[in-house]
């Protein structure tokens, strides 16, 4: 063996309230491990960083700051919305990545992102052959919408499953105390343009202990206004108030979502709406129900302070394994989350291989929804509320999260020819 | 003395994250007053329920389950919004409010509530001299708005303040790691009608340790489009990004609220917006800044799993005072928060004649709005820190805040007379 090569890690995508546990996990091995790995560089703003040499030393943060992105939402590093094309299509943007790593004496590269990014590192994967240049290239999975294949569930889905369960619930009891004589009707918007997975968290506000209604509305599930209308009508006679958790990728029959209601602004422009205040408004207009709204967005995703303890510890494992896998000489797949017993729930790390994860989107399973449509089975409740198990709080400061910010120090650059993106 | 008599609880208007923590006080203290009090009747939803003699026998309640009512959000009898009129215009309220009382020997009422509940009880404080009915009226503080006069500050503010205040910096995190190639501005709309009281704690989330571009826009200052796009823009090109902090109060120099567009849906019908969406739009026009929004809602208000310690504690106390001085013999008050040092920060409880309080409405004062309009003063920052300050988390099951639901037994109607509303 010869001197320790390099490790480079970026951060993909839309970022989550545990993406940085997972770069607490790689960095805080890679640590251990100095003997194999001399160093990890991480790209500033993800594969771009990699694209434009803008690599950050991360040997230049103290242990403290590195154990503190473990409470720290947001991706650290920056992240970006960048896909590679195919090797066919742009053979300059891997050229460019292999005279970087080679710059850099990096052999390993972790890539910590959904769908899209394991698609990126799928292809870098192949470098090594195509272009004859070694680099293991590891993929670590993070994304709030829940839908990458094989694993149990995704990084990041987790606390944003947490955070909405628990919303919903507060809401509910918001809306209960106001419905004699005020609102009778609460909407919450939530993530997931394709897959309904954080709507269907929205249902565990309610359980054996707290009979709350809670009316769905999934992307898995073309919306039928009438049957929607009569649904909530029920649960308002029946209750007195009820909540509507709808997703963003809610649409009629024709694919049109929910929130492209056509609406103008007194100049002519297109209002952008959201999915919420188009369904409170249909309710209002068919039943007369004061209702309130509200858009979570960022918020959701960002939610570090009522992280779930579960989705902390995976993410930090998830990571942590990447460098393990690495070490053990394994290119082109991704560490997975195995869910090995169901209760009590139990997991443990596997992996999976690149090529079968890449550009596979999952989505709800029609067992998950009540025949309804507006509901989560009694099997989707035991699938999701392991993952919502524990709280993980983060130290606090003067009444707040005391998230750490990096220092970032930029790695010299080695390369003259800049890349233009 | 003769026998005890009983005393009546109600709460009023929009409901808190810690509501209950002040009926928890009230509760408690009537428990260890038997000797005084003999039992205490809560109205289902509001002053509605002594209206229509719908009490709640609250003895029928377990000691867990009162202490229990600490730790959860929402009103647990119901809340109204419904304001008595004055004595000379509707006589018939008050007779049947006397009526109701004499049915169930109740010589003590607490109402708690926002600045209408306090003219409510105000009134009812005068009917003991001109209906010749002895009864004491105490009104405990209770309004996110943060509006009432002369308390240092109004339970339920303290833990908006501080859920604004870390989803703030939350998503001001999420959008500084997307700014490179997506998301370069968020924005946030709070609540706040007419005071930015909200908002301001917008601006918590940056500090000395979080340098975070954070633009507010107050109800308290007139929209000013250009300025406020200026101000925007040079964030953005300073820090590559920004949050905006939208108050629902916040208008034009003609009295519009942001929020109303006068947009229409494709069937003609007015649009119900809210100011964030319009706002991002504006900039996105301006600038073409691609962007997130969200309306945090009744979410804000009902985050019991992120309350302020120092909010629980004082709603707890306040409700325990207005006991306290009933036994007394005080009437037409409200206990207040005084604060007696700034720093380290010290409170005590206080008392307001309610001729002082009803209808007055506290807004920011010029001096804790930075000069452009668009911040807060270390004044501001100064006042509002304190409020935030403390974690008080709830229990946990199964991954959710386990919030205490009230058997809520009705008492059994005396009068033969209904009584419509």
């Amino acid at each position: 063996m010869g001197n320790p090569k390099n490790a480079f890690y970026a951060q993909s995508g839309g970022v989550t309230a545990v993406i940085n546990a997972s770069a607490c996990g790689v960095i805080q091995t890679v640590r251990q491990n100095t003997d194999k790995i001399a160093n990890l560089y991480a790209g500033a703003n993800g594969i771009i960083g990699a694209l434009t040499e803008d690599l950050i030393d991360t040997s230049q943060e103290s242990d403290a700051d590195i154990a503190a992105l473990r409470h720290t939402p947001s991706g650290a590093f920056g992240s970006c919305r960048y896909k590679l094309k195919g090797l066919e299509d742009n053979r300059a943007e891997y050229e460019r990545l292999i005279e970087v790593f080679k710059a850099h004496d990096i052999a390993y590269f972790f890539y910590n992102g959904g769908g899209d990014s394991a698609d990126t590192c799928h292809k870098v994967s192949q470098i090594s052959q195509s272009l004859d240049y070694p680099i293991q290239a590891i993929h670590i999975p993070k994304t709030v919408d829940n839908d990458l294949p094989i694993t149990d569930n995704c990084p990041g889905f987790g606390s944003v499953a947490k955070y909405i369960a628990v919303s919903t619930r507060e809401a509910s009891f918001d809306v209960r105390s106001m419905a004699r004589t005020s609102t009778k009707v609460f909407v919450i918007e939530v993530m997931g343009r394709n897959a309904g997975w954080i709507a269907a968290a929205g249902g565990l506000a309610s359980d054996q202990d707290n009979d709350i209604p809670v009316v769905i509305l999934f992307p898995e599930v073309e919306f039928d206004e009438q049957s929607f209308l009569a649904k909530v009508k029920e649960k308002v006679e029946s209750y007195g108030y009820c909540s509507v958790v709808v997703s963003e990728g809610a649409h009629w029959p024709d694919g049109k979502f929910l929130a492209e209601q056509g609406t103008r602004d007194a100049f002519g422009h297109a209002q952008l709406g959201g999915a919420a205040p188009v369904v409170a408004n249909m309710i209002k207009d068919a039943f007369g129900y004061k209702f309130h709204w509200a858009v979570a967005d960022y918020l959701q995703r960002a939610a570090r302070h009522v992280a779930s303890a579960t989705d902390v510890e995976q993410a930090y494992a998830l990571g942590k394994a990447a460098v393990d896998f690495a070490l053990a000489g394994e290119n082109a797949i991704m560490p997975t989350v195995v869910r090995t017993s169901e209760v009590p729930y139990a997991w443990e790390i596997g992996k999976a291989s690149l090529a079968d994860v890449a550009n596979v989107e999952k989505f709800m399973p029609a067992e998950y929804i009540s025949n309804d449509g507006f509901g989560i089975t009694d099997a989707c409740r035991q699938y999701l509320l392991p993952l919502i198990e524990g709280e993980d709080y983060p130290p606090y400061k003067n009444g707040l999260p005391d998230y750490v910010v990096l220092k970032n120090i930029a790695l010299e650059k080695r390369l003259k020819k800049k890349f233009a993106l």
